[in-house]
């Protein structure tokens, strides 16, 4: 995950990224502002899931090749870190997935025998991706999985979470693209193509590569009428009218009419839920992992030309490992999602801290004040000047303008009311950082300052 | 890290980790709850060091070799997880410590001018460690830096962000080390060891290796007295009186007084601030990073073998990155932490959940339900039953046994009172998770369900 910060970092000292780069391409860099708001959407989205059922679980970074690969088709293999193990020998793998992961962990028993599972996780997944694709290699995503449960309800369920998450932390304008894989498979399957030629096939569709995916028909001799059916299929992105013409291209034939037939389902309950609004269907709809064999869906959202997250069932993956279960789960790309937010909140700025200075020889009730302060709500930041200091307000003025705070406290600054202290109080910062007016100046008491602070609180929550 | 679940997993189909591991060795796997304590504890912190001023960064997980190089000492280079990358044909290092890589941002100039800087982090760290050493490969660390101050007052003030969290995240008996790393490398000067005699020397001590260090000397030839001086300054541990000893072994020698003038201060100013009773001296502490250059500190607690964290000053790190910049930070292991504090807590148990359980007919109501008792605060899982479902509160009685919950909610089964809800409320769980009585069953209102919701969780909190 990159952010705007990094890409073009303000330093002259930089050169650019093609030339000789001293921080790896499409690694994460975020600065403290964006940082702030990720780790938030990150947590709120876990919370969400908590309140849903789902226990977060947290799974190494590496894992062996030879164990996770029966879970990852050739590309993401192809695409993955790896390192051999000094111990072992054997290859490592950085996580390229973290659906596989939980795959294996399930499969492994791990996890109890108690059906369905409901396990949630953040976890930052790591892909090469060629430069010139733009996409990053350090993914952070958290995801859900629901597992142990095929009805369509556990489909709903997990489309429902998905779409309630984007919208509780405040994602308006998302739509979810739905489809069946099964469709789409069963089409290829009835065309007559090779074992093969599905693959690369399923691969153009995933791309919507068209010009690909009519060559390949070709070179796999499929009839006009049925490349033409294919090519159409891959095109039926709307609401309900899609399933007709889907009808319409199945010609009753049976993989193709379940498909459809689980898709309807999904779509009327959906609807049923009052979600309808944010869902189309897509019988074009095919997620780039391969693993997925029933219902499938991606999120999108104006103004990101990529997909924020999806999902979908994946019944035979966990039997890969050894252990039948069927299951269907989501992730979201938590980079996106927060440049789908187009996060601006400058309300609560990284200075909006307290500045606490005290002579040296009142350290203790420095340290006394400050913790009172912290334990209220607020951002402390402690300074002691030397005792020896004449002008302790004007030492503590400088040193609140060098922090760049609204507020400095001056504790000994007034020598008659001993418990009292020195308030500064800036004007609100400038556009460029810099205050214009003197400070204002008051003297208190700690009890009434923490009463100012509590009240403040309170208007702002 | 590791926790107990994944060393001794209850399947039978896990061979021993030295035979042929499904999971790398040394690598996380956290169950839920554990899972749930761990985050809460590296979000706790967070939150500590953000009201202590220090502001959240996030930094890639992976670093070119040669940029990173300058801020790491050979051996934990060498301990590193390395990658070709594709792109570039460079070796890319799996971070094997922020601090350096924090150094290495710094002296970029990505995070601004405005000094002194407080940045904190939650990181995974890599190390290659030997299986037999039992350390973990996988760290979690959480930490902060005060970059851009070099008084002792910055020292006190990283030193009491350390104690002052782990205190407030419930840890009681620990105890942090307190040295200054430039008494024992004066010491190794005085008694006119080599250059790589130093290194080495310190490398022992660092590791309280007194057979080698005692090797090194002889082999460096240095007199009886001296050796004997050095050997004593590993050992010198204790309260104030350490001071006096430090004092009577530096014989008026300039950087070894330097050193410990630098250490009383920062002794008495912790005292003032009244946290000497977590501290004590030690003349021989000294940390495993060697661009540790100042005061050093080390944190332990009863019952773990290994240090839960430690910091100190670093002030010619970030130089190295080409701007120099007296800095100090520390980091904590939470993994070690998180074992430290012992937390069996089962108040809070994964189960804790409310199923609500209604007809497809009824999905809407069920969704409407859900929503509100989630917003209520409350985990809620939801399951739809065939609408010719007869004994509707049986099917969810089975339901609620099934997910282990100690309440379900049913919709649609008062026929009478339309809007109107079933509770059926078990007792607690027993010890091996099975249910003896029948559920209590009653019938009351949406609204009245919802109010005494509300009135648990107050009594809750």
């Amino acid at each position: 995950m990159t952010f705007a910060p990094t890409r073009r970092p303000s330093s002259e000292r930089l050169p650019p990224a093609h030339e000789h780069s001293l921080v790896p391409v499409g690694m994460a860099t975020i600065l403290p502002e964006a940082a702030r708001h990720v780790r938030q959407l990150e947590s709120e989205l876990l919370s969400y899931f908590h309140r849903y059922g789902y226990d977060e679980i947290i799974l190494p970074t590496f894992e062996y090749f030879d164990v996770l690969a029966p879970g990852l088709e050739p590309a993401l293999l192809e695409k993955s870190y790896k390192i051999v193990d000094r111990t072992t020998g054997r290859i490592l793998l950085l996580r390229p997935d973290v659906t596989a992961q939980i795959a294996r962990t399930v499969a492994m028993g791990m996890l109890g025998t108690r059906l369905p599972l409901r396990l949630s996780y953040r976890a930052t997944v790591f892909r090469y991706e060629p430069e010139h694709v733009g996409r990053d290699r350090e993914l952070f995503q958290v995801g859900a999985e629901l597992i142990g449960a095929d009805d369509p309800s556990a489909d709903c369920e997990i489309i429902m979470l998905m779409i309630e998450c984007l919208r509780q932390i405040g994602l308006s304008s998302f739509k979810i693209s739905l489809g069946h894989v099964g469709f789409f498979k069963g089409l290829l399957v009835r065309a007559g193509l090779s074992t093969e030629g599905r693959k690369r096939a399923e691969q153009a569709a995933a791309r919507k590569d068209f010009p690909w995916l009519g060559e390949i028909l070709s070179q796999e001799r499929v009839g006009k009428r049925a490349s033409q059916a294919i090519l159409d299929a891959l095109e039926l992105c709307g609401k309900a009218e899609v399933l007709l013409k889907g009808r319409a291209l199945a010609r009753g034939e049976q993989p193709l009419v379940q498909a459809l037939d689980r898709l309807a389902q999904v779509y009327d309950s959906l609807g049923a839920m009052g979600l309808q609004d944010a869902v189309l269907l897509d019988l074009g709809e095919f997620r780039e992992f391969e693993y997925y064999d029933g219902i499938v869906f991606d999120v999108f959202t104006d103004g990101i030309g990529i997909e924020l997250g999806g999902g979908g069932r994946y019944d035979r993956l966990i039997g890969r490992f050894g252990r039948d279960m069927p299951s269907t789960g989501f992730a979201l790309n938590v980079d996106r999602i927060f440049r789908g937010l187009n996060l601006v909140d400058t309300t609560q700025a990284m200075t909006s801290a307290i500045l606490v200075v005290g002579p040296t020889t009142l350290t203790k009730e420095l340290i006394s004040v400050t913790r009172q302060l912290r334990q209220a709500g607020a951002r402390v930041i402690q300074r002691t000047v030397a005792a020896s200091e004449r002008d302790l307000v004007g030492a503590a003025a400088d040193a609140g303008l060098e922090a760049e705070v609204p507020t400095t406290i001056v504790l000994g600054a007034d020598r008659i009311n001993r418990g009292h202290v020195t308030v500064l109080q800036y004007q609100r910062h400038t556009r460029n950082g810099r205050i214009g007016a003197p400070p204002h100046k008051k003297t208190m008491s700690l009890r009434d300052l923490l009463a100012s602070l509590s009240t403040d609180r309170e208007g702002v929550s």
